[in-house]
């Protein structure tokens, strides 16, 4: 949403309510076979994974750019974004799933969590689901994790130290897709995201924050969480 | 080497003996604090990771383009080189490392090996050169690898089925990419890919093979191996 925003595309977005499962019910299985989320749909091409998606709508849409021009900051860009999907999003995947989502399911029923399990397309979202409902994380895998976290704050810092944006001197999809998983941390990891450890970190999530664009896709996610009776999170992951 | 060629960019190549750790010699670790290969320099740009130098070099010098113009070909390029690099690569490399890296050096001696190791930059590189030399492989994680391997022989299949190459209508990074690992797999893995089975990744591994540019590449690496006395591997992944 926030790339289509900083486009100026115009679209129809439908809430997909991740902890209700909706995911993996028939209908958006039609649309995204693997039963995740997001999923852009346009002239019949389906396009999955999001910085995949902030690519494509890049290429496909006339607006102002959101990757630079010259080649070594696209491929500052892109070495971020591989960082990001690839080493510190499953990080702090896997400690949202051990920490917030599995336990939201320790009080519901077995036979009722078997049969939502049952839903899911993929063994392995299968396996992730049942890892953090019945909290069976291998020993040590949630502390190395909160270990990676820590380092990619660091990267973080030292990158902004460089220069304003995570590829150079200009917003990109590197943008976007860092302050899609950082934004939380400051709330949720205080001890490691905060005004005097990452300083660089905390003017940076400001300064996305507050582009236009950026305000407007939050106030659609917000709007959305309320319609759906979720509580929502203020820059959550 | 490959999208260098196929861009007709000239170039010098240093080989870098992987099974001797060169990579992890103080002179390498200079231009890659991360000791892998390969790694790219380009008037002062370093950059590191195989998929992102092919969009670089695509980007950064004249010559036949290396991506499809129309943006949903572009966006599938880049889910099969996301595919590749998260998923199938991962799983041929377990069993490469199982089969054939580790065995290497299950007759050197102990304090030998540790020497090696000693020297590995990052602990996770530390960690997966240690179990592969130790046969140190989690009950059943090989025979997952080869069943994700076979995964992705039916999903090249099928989508060489659609098109002569995998974005589409044209060569692109993808098919560099799914050469570079799929390239041995029809000698090293006989019951996966085969003219029964597969015949589509048979034709284009063989279309792949045959552009003047890929034999220029291949021709060169098997230069550099025999100069560094080691077997050259026709098309080895």
């Amino acid at each position: 949403m926030m790339a289509l925003k900083e486009k100026g595309v115009e679209f129809v977005s439908h809430y997909v309510n991740l902890p209700r499962f909706e995911q993996h019910e028939p209908a958006y299985l039609r649309v995204n076979p693997r039963g995740q989320a997001p999923t852009l749909v346009h002239d019949g091409v389906v396009i999955t994974e999001s910085t995949l998606m902030c690519e494509y709508i890049d290429e496909a849409f006339e607006g102002p750019p959101l990757r630079p021009a010259p080649p070594h900051e696209r491929a500052r860009m892109r070495a971020w974004t591989k960082y990001l999907d690839e080493e510190f999003g499953p990080s702090l995947s896997m400690i949202a799933w051990g920490r917030f989502l599995g336990p939201m399911y320790r009080n519901t029923e077995r036979a009722q969590v078997e049969a939502l399990l049952a839903r899911i397309p993929t063994e392995e979202r299968r396996r992730t689901w049942r890892t953090a409902i019945f909290d069976e994380f291998p020993a040590g895998a949630l502390d190395e994790s909160l270990l990676r976290l820590q380092e990619g704050a660091r990267l973080l810092e030292s990158s902004l130290e460089r220069s304003p944006w995570l590829a150079g001197g200009s917003f990109s999809i590197a943008d976007i897709v860092g302050y899609n998983m950082a934004g939380g941390m400051p709330r949720l990891f205080g001890q490691i995201m905060n005004d005097e450890s990452t300083p660089r970190c905390m003017e940076w999530l400001e300064r996305v924050r507050s582009r236009p664009a950026i305000r407007a896709a939050l106030a659609m996610d917000r709007g959305a969480l309320r319609a759906a009776g979720r509580p929502p999170l203020e820059g959550s992951p």
